[in-house]
């Protein structure tokens, strides 16, 4: 395993939040993760583990400034960790797009032309960084996944595609079918080609249909959400979950946007969601 | 009085977040303020009201982003308005350092050269904004003033120079003796000229000792504050505080540094000390 390094470490809530890089072996540039580690674990004790999944434009840090989750991660005794959104850098392949190439991985493996090289963020996601963190820090094995956005179409079909790996999983305003709508497409067609099978792989709505694993789908959306309607479509995962018997919960959020207000709003229930299926650190 | 122009408004914590601009008849230029609304104000309800006075760099926007505030202000029916840190703009004069110029008033009049004409915060805080404020919001007359780093220093010094417009003060990492340290020492000396006079009528530790009234002073302070020693320098505060028996608090937070996450960790206990004082929304 790779070494990780210190960039940053700040006390916040009694725990400390800080920001390590890393060279990563399966997206081949350098890369940044966050984790927001509690008085708990810095006392030594083992604790539960959230990952958090950003959307298009974000790096490791906007999640960490602008949601206030520390608060409610300190209350829970609850590690949390959050990568960044896509591979990184010079020599990185890249659009003038905000939707597509850096800043917007998507959680899929790239298989096309120059996105191939660097585009891994699935297998970084679910095989590299779990590697590093439970190598490196200490936790008790109950994790949990969470995302905004892209980062809750990837934290939808990440557990969807690999059960047993995670005991809670939750979406704020997830893409929820990225292979109907134009976020998706775009970024899919980019990435895997034009096959639209290999897409579905990475659809939260294809993939409940055929889910080996129950796990129970906790989805939150804002109803003044701009995207709500052409990239968002929450009504197509519910839908899929009644024709599928598969356990879900959809809290609308009356008169909330997209944006990191609304997440700040709300991150206090799901982060309490997730700590009461994880038990506390 | 002039008209207040709408830039946004987000739902957070079943309130609104809000940004106005407004053309600054003090300032001479156009000004930005934010106003966070409790869900009681929106339903007509007259409100206590809080300032919240930014540090060195900060523009509106800092602080309404990075604190979590809105949580508390909801909780407690808070009126929270954060004007800009300086006049702004083309035309306004400025300077190569972040603390001097624009994002660093320091919350005076100034007197001096190219700053005489705009740099005018003392007047545009104590004088136009609470005009433009409870114009146009359901403000109940209960008012309090809150301030980090350069904004400590000028929650405290307004507070003090204005006895009875404030039931309560409080600031976090304040620079409590400008007239002591060389962040004060700069900018001072070029807003106020060579005459260190004119300076003490900006610095708390000098207010303390003329004092009218004996509003007690809660001083929030880091232990890990990079700039404690040498820029903010509580005890001279402390120190001036029981020379002249005046009230106060020092709360110290081990570990802690200048940044936001410091603020974030912190807040609540502010805005519920000001609403304890205020009375609720």
């Amino acid at each position: 395993m790779s070494a990780i390094e210190l960039v940053s470490s700040v006390k916040s809530f009694e725990g400390e939040q800080r920001i390590y890089k890393h060279a990563s072996a399966v997206l081949g540039c350098e890369m940044h993760f966050s984790i927001y580690l509690p008085a708990a674990s810095l006392a030594g004790q083992d604790c539960p583990l959230m990952y958090w999944l950003s959307g298009l434009t974000c790096t490791e840090k906007n999640f960490i400034e602008k949601s206030g989750f520390q608060r409610y991660a300190s209350e829970h005794g609850l590690i949390v960790v959050g990568p960044d959104t896509s591979p990184r850098g010079e020599g990185v392949a890249d659009d003038e797009g905000y939707d597509l190439g850096q800043g917007a991985g998507f959680y899929v493996n790239a298989t096309e032309g120059e996105w191939a090289k660097h585009f891994k963020m699935y297998d970084y996601v679910v095989k590299e960084l779990p590697g590093v963190i439970n190598g490196n820090f200490g936790v008790n094995g109950h994790v949990g996944i969470c995302g905004h956005s892209m980062g809750g179409h990837g934290a939808l079909t990440i557990a969807l595609k690999n059960p047993g790996m995670f005991k809670s999983v939750s979406a704020m305003s997830p893409i929820v079918a990225p292979t109907q709508v134009p976020w998706g497409e775009k970024a899919l067609g980019a990435y895997l080609g034009d096959d639209r099978e290999a897409w579905e792989a990475h659809d939260a709505v294809c993939l409940v249909k055929g889910a080996e694993e129950r796990l129970h789908l906790l989805i939150d959306q804002g109803t003044a959400d701009d995207f709500l309607e052409e990239q968002l479509r929450p009504e197509l995962l519910t839908a899929a979950c009644e024709a599928a018997g598969h356990s879900y919960e959809l809290r609308l959020r009356e008169g909330y946007d997209h944006g990191y207000y609304y997440v700040a709003s709300f991150i206090g229930e799901h982060i309490a969601y997730h700590a009461g299926v994880l038990g506390g650190g």
